[in-house]
């Protein structure tokens, strides 16, 4: 089989430049890539991992942390920075690691110290101080991705900005009585930019002087955690909101379900507003602020491979723009109706 | 820095036991790993790669490759492999590769000839003649779940008997007109068990005399999908049929929500069942036959282990049970309902 010393020899170039062209790994002029590429090609040669990393101290991996696998924001994610990592033939090496759970202690601890890769994602963490110590001796580049800015390279939406849009938008259409729904008290087990999102539900209640009615209604961060908090919520006419922002599509869209079948209609007697346009959105007609996170798991490779290229190149907050998408869950509200609200028990 | 030399000192052993102590690559007696990992502690050792890798030949990495990230049994198979590989201190490398893709391409190329894992775990893959060559040339163990027997290793729910149970609980309800909802019809590009829930679907129509009737309506195998294609289905009342085999709760829940939109009452109008038990089955009252994919994830771990200590091992095929979950969207035919579909266009 053939070595990389017999691409080098066959392209003419020195084994450490035929190592960076077939790995990436550094500067490599298009040409010298090509002959070298061609040269591998035409032996049949395949990096293996000793001989690239005998050769360039790289692993050719990138590891990437996030608190979940199953919801829709971090395997679209973790979707954008395979496609990233495949076109430059790097490995992906997984690791999920809920808050406070013994696969984080682990991840923060033991895999973190084996450096076994050249870089870290890490996707909707917010490190506690002994991590973030951690993360400093790890000593390698690390991109934040819809988490918190650690000072490193960072791609996110600006979730603070995406919680005040959402809720403007209902504030404009009149509403007044307006709920958060999802996530916890403190934010602690759920990612770092649903927290963020309901501190911009505050700010934009606050400036709309409605800051003694804001309410968070906790759940969890899925579809059924939303249904089962919207139920509830949703059931007692005296303190029913006229409208709800959701911490994420996926809590507004168990809302719209709970609203449904409690046979409240949904937006001519609730409006609800979701963030994320998840691929469920357009099923259930959801308004809400579009973000593209396959995009950001992509550009968070991208800022990653600037920094292996050049350790000292600047660092980069990327925040992706949010749109409203407006589709059919929120309407002006019906002036009578919200007249009535927490005083009668009239009939929904 | 303690290196694996000094650990292997510390502990009276040598370092190749002292390695496969730490690594759990082959047998240690239990006091001898006791032994080496207190030594390993005190001094503040962590193995890194080379250090392991040139002792054992192992890379303590773990495969995985499937067909998409971005759906509900591959994300729990997912993080039951990373609990399972957590715990011995595996490394997980992901490789996302949907059918006929590029990327599909690359890893049945480019990574599995690079050979960065000890062994491969592929989840609801059916490898094409020149896949199947290239895992053979792979050397390494392979665990299939969810997929095509490829003699080796596997795990999966029997995907058969599923869409015959369900289509068999229908028929005793009195259905005569079912539809089979989602999937391409030959299956190419979703994964291997879904054309095995049809085949099965097919076997209880045909031993029921209704072969003529089978009818497999095709989508995208996700909540949209079935959603879409259930709207179409259920649109125009004469070809309406009175229950619908969802090839997966999300296509089944996709169908009831269309059900829900169109106004036609559940299970009053028409019946579904679905396969999986997915994380919403309970919000949408979704009759169907659970499977537990975390522990299918856990237990294919397992089987690469028990592979990877003893390659003479023999090969295990494990059927996961699939129980039936009786909810609230099957109900027995609506006898005179059934006797005017077809041939009226009576207000549904």
């Amino acid at each position: 089989m053939a070595g990389i010393a017999d691409v080098a020899r066959a392209a003419g170039v020195s084994k450490s430049t035929a190592s960076r062209a077939l790995t990436g790994a550094g500067y490599v002029s298009p040409s010298t890539r090509t002959r070298v590429q061609d040269a591998a090609a035409a032996l049949g040669y395949v990096a293996t991992t000793s001989a690239v990393s005998l050769v360039t101290g790289r692993t050719q991996t990138v590891g990437v942390v996030m608190p979940s696998l199953d919801r829709w924001f971090f395997a679209q994610v973790l979707e954008g920075i395979q496609d990233a990592l495949l076109d430059r033939r790097y490995d992906l090496a997984l690791y999920g690691a809920p808050p406070e759970s013994g696969a984080r202690r682990e991840m923060f601890g033991h895999f973190l110290a084996r450096k076994r890769f050249d870089g870290l994602i890490a996707v909707g963490i917010e490190p506690n101080a002994h991590e973030l110590e951690r993360l400093v001796a790890f000593g390698k580049p690390v991109v934040s991705v819809g988490g918190y800015d650690i000072g490193t390279n960072a791609v996110s939406i600006d979730d603070e900005a995406a919680g005040r849009i959402a809720t403007d938008h209902l504030l404009e259409l009149g509403h007044r009585s307006i709920v958060f729904l999802g996530g916890d008290p403190d934010g602690r087990h759920t990612s770092f930019g649903d927290g963020r999102r309901h501190d911009g539900y505050r700010a934009a209640m606050r400036r709309a002087g409605l800051e003694a009615s804001a309410r968070h209604v906790h759940s969890e961060v899925t579809m059924p955690g939303g249904y089962g908090a919207a139920v509830e919520l949703l059931s007692d006419r005296r303190t029913r909101p006229s409208a709800i922002v959701g911490v994420c599509d996926e809590v507004a869209i168990g809302a719209i379900i709970a609203a449904r079948r409690l046979g409240i209609r949904v937006p001519e007697r609730v409006s609800v507003v979701g963030i994320d346009d998840h691929a469920h959105a357009d099923m259930f007609s959801l308004t809400t602020l579009q973000q593209r996170p396959r995009q950001q798991g992509r550009a968070a490779v991208q800022l990653l491979m600037w920094q292996l290229d050049d350790p000292d190149a600047p660092t980069h907050r990327i925040y992706e723009a949010s749109p409203l998408v407006m589709r059919n869950s929120t309407a002006a509200i019906d002036a009578e109706a919200s007249a009535i609200i927490g005083v009668t028990s009239h009939g929904g």
